[in-house]
């Protein structure tokens, strides 16, 4: 009996992780088949990582069939599992939708504000068409998603691909609650925290230690400046005013929100001394492939975890292992909505905690948003759907309203320079644009 | 450390079942204390399960210390578990639920219609009176509920009462689930079944088997004849034409309200035969009682599992388990919808799968009610809510409306008839109707 | 500068009460223009009903040109109104739907029951093409629909056909307002009833004189034995303590649920002593013929007020000339729900207090169903979901779902009984079941 | 038969103009007493405005008998009508509203933003204590709220104090009506818009002239720089890209939100050049009230309009006027939710188009908010309950909730900022707070 798995985005400096994690779970996923697909623009990467990842397997002794292909109808045929970790544009592109924003005064982030919109219009017409070969070619694989905007793109597919076995998957939750178990000195598995909101806008509502209440405990280290940041965000702490009137435990990126001043301040600053944070990768990223290269090297080397999406994979792993096994656990993982948040529309994907079963991910429900944030968190979904809208569409208006609605930017002059400079910046990679780019 | 469970109607001949359900599970869930508790005019039943379930300790070697009382609110003192098993007015009262309505040519039944409600009007205050006992004296407490109307109750205490950690069980879905993996061959713990609806009016709406899909075996069958009737209800079987239409799996009590005629039919003529049910299981419990009174038994006898009410108890020792040890399996039980069916009120109480943890019970989401019964669950639902709100008030016009609402009597003139001899019949247990029943 | 009005199912009785309408209040609403349109069966009648129109109209000196013709198509050329009074398949099949039901023991009534639903079987395929003609020939045209059972068509037209200009009217809420009217010796004019509810389902929740509250004094002449129903509907009158627990002004129809047995009972002693109602309207109608035959004739005769649907003309010619003159007063029509009732459907088909303007009808909010009809109405809206998901699929499960669906069925057996003899009683009728009936 | 009109708030500058409103429409409204009722503070002014009202109401010729004290109690005694349009703290409470966010870089203005929401703080208390006087001394009485910001003192009315015959009134849509009327070159009562949204965050979705579809037009004039604001706010147009995106006409205020940059750096050199609005108001009034000394004045001078709440008074008699004749017109108010828009709670409180009657103010359904408004629209709701919650209150997390998730602000540190230094300007006038104010 075979079980296959296919990564698209292959040769993402990230994939010796999800090697890793499929070597360590062997004994309960005995994965057969692993194919590593990419584009040909990142063909070399794809055979550096592809031989890293033969030699892993090597050395692990695992039964596993590993192979790498440019060609991805091919690749997909009986396939069970396909992660997709793509990034349409490279790190030439994210380089854009960071400058670009920052140089008119607006945040210039990955997957927030102007950026992370363009990010999406790049990523939905690659991912859809993606969804489509999945559904001809292998239809009951599931699709792991966790490229960026995660929640953005797992919507997308949900509702408008013909594909529905699609799940979106996202380290921070994982990084929450990795931090907190930490700093209440427990296992991770020991500690349950019941998330509220969607991708890259989720807060903690309830911290649970093997079903005791740790909420207050959890909220009094945040006033001191617990630190659950990935590698590649600031990390400027929270007051004790925020935390006391909210009582939530917020994520990393909610920072460009609440505290957009001096994270601007502080992204030009750094901009100005060193480029944008793509430029910094792309360092990162070239270092990362020169070890890489290595031909004694055959494990997951340390210096990956220094970029901000660790544990992205372990994320997917364990997702695909309980799939597979039926199991029945709790994993917080991006899907519908399906009445888990009642002030939120019914087939909107959140970022909540699921029950993984073989049939998927099914939400537990988790309550009314809490009064302090059920605005904003409402907002930030209308905001998808208009970038969802206009993805798909490729039409300027939709664009235009995606824009002016997003709260890192609502300006209406703005909006149009913005939208105006990105639209060609990035004309080569929005085919749905292309009325409008020319 | 301590651990006490309070049976409130612990001289119930059901009693011995929970007993044997806490020793066999005495290594994940090892219980200190155990507490019958019942009422004077249950003193002597009370006094034989007692010493019944004493020998069935010693018996099993297990370090648990078993008392019974008179003393409700002793009793609670230091409760983690109080179960509820208690029928007000006693088997004399049921046979009044039955006999009443099937005089008059109405469905009489000790759960449904006209006698549903009047059991449920009788048990409301006393359980009320409980849960705000509880609140005060064992705060921490759960209570776990198989007072029938289950749904009902349930509904009422989580709404009305201060107590809120309350779970409402039934047996039907543990039967159906039973049923179902003993005609696909398979064993209980294999099998899941999607549920849909509330209380005695649930349906299963897919059934897997290791999260692969059977229902379409499970729905032949069902055109065959499969039973998964408990003891205390009559099966009629369901057509072919039936089961194509709908597409679900109905429970025994649906025949009530799609068989009414044959139903009612078959229930005057065994009434005019053998009396009531009730007066059945009167003779029933006699023999029980003899046996139990032996003073050589020292296991459930056998005999037990012919009454209806056959496994509630491992029901609630199955749930006790689960939340002791923070388990987060799913188990199917009664609490809040939370948004897991839309199309009922949020605050409604359905009879729905659960993750289980120490925190109680949370729904995983189920979806839209098919369209087919859309209506027919709403409505049932509907008229619960007027149930528990003349089962408060003790107001004759709410008391109407919810007789008239109910699709078994639905007649202007038959409402009055039937609540006014029953107001009458029942007065002495129905404290709240004081200034009707005079 | 023309306003033509066509009215389909123009040889009907009622057509000289159209006609007289139109002829009143020509001074506001100037029509130039009608066509009577009918099929090739109601060749006869349609010469009849069009000459004596013809004649009314002379009489009256107004400049309408009026016409009669079997071309459908050709007719709606122009036209700025539609009106729709059919019955598909006559009197006759109207006597099979009253017929084969009572036989069994079932209601059998024109709109209500298994009769009901096999007339909008009937209707629905016949009433979607006309809605097609109109939205391709004269797409403008208001369509005003009192062909029944009108809200459900009316239903079918808004969700399923191209053309979204449809309101459905009926004559009860009418009739509940004149007779309230009568019985507080006012005009109707200064009576509001607020309608809370769906087509023949409808109650009256709150009564205004205007503007003053005279909800309690109209509940207390109901039961009193106030009598608001048609001609063709049976009144046993309401009890004391329906009135007082309901605190609601039913309608009519709301006898077949609530006073079943003895409606029943009433029905089939009439059944057998004098036939079908639809047999003893053939009478009716018959005598109706003759005196329109006259040619000194030419008025409506007073004779036409004794069939049930009088009035029903008189409040179409009310909402065109509201349409035509922008006139945005309040009018009782069937139209979609739009949050007016929040606990139906958003895109229900609800009977209610609308502002009709030249733009059609918008509901004026009416708020949550009062608890005791909440699960009633929502069941009848879900049956009448399940009637047109049947009347468009032809597909029989669908079918006998609506059919045990019904308050005045709901038998497993039954259900397939009585939809098996109607399905062949109306095949000629029934082309979406062809296959069933084939 | 008297009709008592009471005008809290009466030493207004306003007042002129109802009493104007109140004298052209007595005909229909016959008002037999009006009493002007004012604080301790407002005593002088009361006194003006008192004389020339009695002056104008003397030329007038009609049998009104007006009075003015400082007895608020004893005005209330049998009135039919209570109009309110206070102002607690007075001008120079605004223009610490105004300052004091503009010195930290945030939009100051008086509804809107940190001004908005102190304002709302201050006004609170005061009207509630009113709307409880109301309820006891007169609970037949209308309470038209004039009083800023006008939705949240609505909803806060309606949902927390006994009184619940409150409707709340603003004069942007009555100026979006007539601006638009004499864009079109028709007149006002010509022209209906059907708005969407909350008090000064309503847009325009669609107009129509005598029921025809003129949104096209219009919109193609805002592109040209149409200008309907009122005097007190600024005008800087909206881009051809914004009106062709939204399709929507937004109000004058939305300019805080959509175009805060210019807008701020506008009003801060504003006020460095002339020192606050509120202060510039002062000067206005000054001289107001020297005209209104004039004891020849006997008319409402010219002079008024300037102020931006002209027409104010001219929508609060024209809505005293439909409820007192039971007119069934149709008005833009400020009343509950009742699922107009299914999006937004059915209890909040909208600006919307209502049937005017002598029950109150029904709202027309409207529909669900255009997407590319829905997330905003909700927001700035959510944010509204913040606001209100915080007012009744006291609690400084609360009102730091308000505060941080108001758009104009949105700042974690600046937050804490404003509302430390809000709260201590504006002590003296709120009583919640004084725990935190000392």
């Amino acid at each position: 009996m075979s079980l296959k798995i296919v990564v698209i985005g292959g040769g993402s400096s990230y994939t010796p992780e999800i090697i890793e994690g499929i070597i360590r779970r062997h004994d309960s996923l005995p994965v057969t088949d692993i194919v590593l697909v990419d584009v040909e623009n990142g063909k070399d990467k794809l055979q550096v990582v592809g031989e890293l990842s033969k030699r892993m397997i090597l050395k692990s002794g695992k039964p596993i069939n590993l192979t790498w292909t440019l060609d991805r109808k091919q690749a997909l045929i009986g396939a069970d599992f396909v992660s997709t970790q793509i990034r349409v544009g490279g790190l030439e592109a994210r380089a854009k939708d960071e400058r670009i924003p920052l140089s008119h005064g607006f945040i210039g982030q990955e997957t927030n504000g102007a950026g992370g919109i363009f990010k999406a219009f790049r990523t939905i017409p690659v991912m859809m068409e993606m969804a489509e070969d999945i559904h001809h070619i292998c239809p009951e694989a599931w699709m792991i998603n966790f490229t960026n905007p995660a929640g953005i793109i797992t919507e997308t597919l949900l509702k408008h691909s013909a594909h529905d076995k699609v799940i979106g998957v996202c380290n921070i939750p994982f990084n929450m609650r990795h931090s907190t178990a930490e700093i209440l000195d427990v296992s991770p598995e020991e500690v349950e925290i019941e998330f509220i909101g969607i991708n890259h806008f989720v807060f903690g509502k309830k911290v649970t230690v093997n079903g005791l209440d740790y909420t207050e405990e959890v909220l009094n280290k945040l006033k001191q400046g617990l630190d659950y940041s990935p590698a590649n965000i600031v990390n400027l702490g929270w007051s004790s005013t925020f935390i006391d009137a909210t009582k939530l435990l917020p994520n990393p990126y909610h920072q460009y929100y609440f505290q957009t001043k001096e994270v601007l301040a502080k992204d030009i600053k750094a901009f100005n001394e060193n480029g944008t944070r793509a430029e910094n990768v792309q360092e990162l990223e070239k270092s990362l492939f020169e070890l890489y290269q290595n031909p004694n090297l055959n494990d997951k080397p340390k210096e990956l975890e220094e970029r901000g999406g660790a544990f992205y994979s372990d994320v997917a792993c364990s997702l695909m292992n309980s799939i597979y096994n039926n199991k029945k656990d709790v994993q917080t993982v991006n899907t519908f909505n399906n009445g888990a948040i009642p002030d939120l529309p019914y087939d909107a994907v959140i970022e909540t905690n699921c029950i993984i079963s073989k049939n998927g991910a099914k939400p537990i429900s988790v309550g009314p948003l809490p009064s302090v944030i059920k605005g904003v968190v409402y907002q930030m979904k209308a905001f998808e759907e208009l970038v969802i809208k206009a993805g798909l569409s490729g039409n300027y208006n939709d664009a235009y309203n995606a824009m002016i609605m997003n709260p890192l930017v609502s300006d209406e002059k703005g909006s149009k320079i913005l939208l105006d400079e990105l639209l060609k910046a990035h004309k080569d990679y929005l085919p749905q644009f292309e009325e409008e780019t020319g």
